[in-house]
């Protein structure tokens, strides 16, 4: 038997970008997506599992570069876990770092340029993925070809999960020389309020040192989810370490819809630029 | 609960256009696309609502540019009317513009060379539209970022339809300086005949005067509809006015698909064109 | 009533290309595709049909160009066959000459480069084509608009089937001024095995001879099919023939899902290129 889901996503919003220069516009609050995906059961607990994710501009209707720029994976799914070939999601991004942040790196108050340390990034093409969970215990392994790399790129990532509790370790090496990414999490759930912390550090592609920090919190308010956060990133060689601090509160229409706003300031910043975004956004899952 | 559809058109001619060069080809009779739209029930009145719509080069299969250049949007609907975010119609067009010819400015004998007098543009990326039906009343308005641009696109539309009679006024400022555009139409069927009226006024991107005007009429004939249209487009500092003569014949064999019949005659044109020009299609729509 | 499907490929192998660098890689075994087709009833014998068949690279999940580059039609089928406007299939690639080939062309021991003499395209834009099956007799004839080209691309087919035969001839114009191709195919089964043998015959763009054949063969054997094919091609000019060994073993997990191994040898080879391929894929179709 066979199951194939067309899914997808528009989330546009009205913003102010910080560390950008002034220009309120529509503009994506998350990746607006199309995607399929489906599963076969092939017998003795075998599954065929294929996903095709294309992710585009609402605000334009531009495609994303490449089309199918969030997933293309085919795969076997069994007792060892799931393996896929093809373009997919770097497991230290997803199990780790996306999950210290309360927006998990969307909107203007997303915290993606702290807790990767600008060093890697959220998917690879030409991978081979491998991901298991064995009761709280999750793996995720990656390697890419790297064509026209100093190495293959390759990341890993470990997480446990219990109760209120998650804690997770990821490694970043995207493929530079001297780029590498360390980074260690944990969450924790206590009279409602979600707490975490991430720290990360490394070497960039120009073999500087890069540490990076992140403190966040989320619970629930009116019916909504108040979120917050506050995170630096130390660059070697730049005198400031950037930070950023963020707030934001997302109310679900319903279980698909959800409109949000977010307030998030920066600093340094270039001249010219703003050091405070925001947000007003609604997304909409299908 | 959320429906969500998947539809799309193919629609396809052998095809001579007038006023280009003696080409006898294969070509799209109207935007081929597919698309997905949906919309979700959140109680209260309340709906969420998004669509998606790809244009494409059914001959060559080449994907328009942008991609979902036909709509990308998400907004919320209830007794308010529709308010969406993203790439959308422009609603003096639908409304006004393309609601006076009953080709609708499909097919080589569409009058979109005439009803908006070369002046704005179907769609805008970045835009905020409502929409709005009471009663007859209809209303439609939209603004647009206008990157690059002196201001922001502006449309207005309003309609009023009761029994025989739709008339409707739109108003569009598409972002340059100078340019604007009036149109003002009226439709009423009586025996079976529909006729339609447009006349439009403004002034294109190079400040100067541009008036259109339109007649048309469709009736059922044969298990078919006929079509005939005259209009004129008129710019200042050109000596000759535009005049654009069509008949089609377009007969569904379900309600999905259509087969067509075109012919158009147009003048003046440039040397080496050719005055007149016909179709011969199929449009599928699913 | 209309039907409307959506359905799609991903394959994606592990893999070394013959006459190629020394590169292993992940790639395509066959086009990755996600396609939308469809056929309504319009009563007395008659339907409307379309298709739409968007290829990709599974590995970096990139978009083929055209965006629908393996299939834009709608048209009209009935008791005189399928007649389809757009861009389709070479009916003299699909009926004869991948017909002869284990592989159909696909994995990197298709036989692509030998049976069509590198004359001609498996697929034209702008195409107005007729395929039809009377009893045992198929028939195909494809013309396109050849813009930029010297004469418009022609090509026909014809195939008769009947119990274990299978027997086809194919004529390829492909559009410049001299380019041509004729091939013939027989295919037989006994005793379980499919034996099937091609000769190619025609002039390449330059004017120059070109003459190819292909045996080959494919039976079942523990569950899964085993595939053997030797070609050859000899070009005009050309000191030694291009010769292609190739055999494969493709198991598959359900009607669905297949994995498979192949194993190619070509030779001659340029200096620096490989003479064995090889490669370890998975195939899904949903």
């Amino acid at each position: 038997a066979q199951q194939v889901t067309l899914y997808g996503r528009v989330d546009l919003s009205i913003a102010q970008r910080a560390n950008a220069a002034d220009n309120t516009e529509l503009r994506n609050g998350s990746g607006s997506r199309l995607g399929v995906r489906g599963s076969e059961d092939l017998g003795g607990g075998l599954r065929a599992v294929f996903g095709l994710e294309h992710r585009f501009d609402a605000d334009t209707g531009a495609a994303g570069e490449p089309f199918w720029g969030g997933k293309s994976v085919v795969g076997l799914a069994g007792s060892f876990g799931t393996v896929t070939f093809g373009r997919d999601d770097n497991p230290a991004v997803k199990m780790v770092q996306e999950a210290a942040d309360p927006w998990a790196g969307d909107t203007v108050a997303g915290n993606g340029n702290i807790y990767d340390g600008n060093v890697g990034s959220s998917r690879y093409s030409n991978t081979i993925t491998w991901r298991a969970s064995f009761g709280g215990l999750g793996l995720g392994a990656q390697i890419a070809e790297g064509d026209g790399l100093d190495d293959r790129p390759m990341n890993f990532a470990i997480s446990y999960g219990s109760g209120p509790l998650y804690v997770a370790l990821g490694l970043d090496n995207p493929g530079n020389a001297d780029d590498q990414f360390t980074s260690v999490m944990a969450r924790y759930t206590v009279a409602g309020v979600t707490l975490s912390a991430l720290y990360g550090t490394g070497t960039d592609r120009n073999d500087r040192d890069v540490d990076a920090w992140l403190l966040a919190l989320k619970t629930k308010v009116g019916g909504g989810e108040l979120r917050a956060s506050y995170g630096q990133r130390d660059n070697e060689g730049v005198a400031d370490p950037f930070k950023q601090l963020g707030v934001g509160y997302h109310y679900p229409l319903s279980k698909l819809t959800t409109v949000y706003a977010d307030l998030v300031n920066v600093k340094p910043v270039a001249a010219g630029r703003e050091k405070t975004g925001w947000d007003l956004g609604i997304r909409h899952n299908f």
